[in-house]
């Protein structure tokens, strides 16, 4: 049975990003091998590739601040966009950047995996 | 043939917000019946519910300046993900406000249409 894609997007969101902040490397777990991730305009496919530069981003820790959260279904294959602003903290003093990150979500075994991923900073 | 993503989405792009400043009312050809639009967070279906929204904004004229667009190959489907960031100025001695929006442009009749389309103001 198909769960609306308000309640895949608001559980995913929550899962992507408390994994981001504690736990960087699982993000490995959410792409496939066709995944791709565009990060400020550098282009990245495949898990080991897109959680390579997740690893590689110069801070050791940081938090994400959800402030909107938009969804939509994405077609019959069941998919779902979710479209996310918000800001980033990368460590103790450091001020909040602002960004905002795009995610196709797609249906597999019960759950789903990110098949695209976009993310921009938005600067002052 | 297929168009490759990237030149779907800078054809997209120009043809949208060009499109936006100087004819808004003729965006609404550029969506279908399953078309949905999530304008700062309300959601519009179909498109007369986009094209009106889209023409009640509280502004006559504007000028759409774009900074960044990302673009990805969506899934079977032949559809292109495209993601923009810019400013919005609605009229003259107006400050430009940023924005961020995602498109997913499926394709039918040899063109593109919008399937998904999420806008959101990016705030200082």
């Amino acid at each position: 049975e198909a769960m609306d894609p308000d309640s895949v997007s608001k559980a995913f969101v929550q899962h992507y990003y408390q994994t981001f902040d504690s736990n960087r490397a699982a993000l490995v777990g959410l792409y496939q091998d066709g995944s791709m991730l565009t990060f400020e305009g550098e282009k990245f496919g495949g898990p080991a590739a897109i959680a390579g530069k997740l690893g590689s981003l110069p801070f050791q820790q940081c938090q994400h601040k959800i402030d909107t959260v938009d969804c939509q279904p994405s077609g019959p294959q069941g998919g779902v966009l979710v479209f996310v602003s918000g800001t980033i903290t990368t460590g103790p003093g450091e001020h909040p950047l602002k960004f905002s990150q795009m995610f196709h979500l797609l249906p597999a075994g019960g759950s789903f995996y990110v098949q695209n991923d976009m993310f921009r900073l938005n600067y002052g």
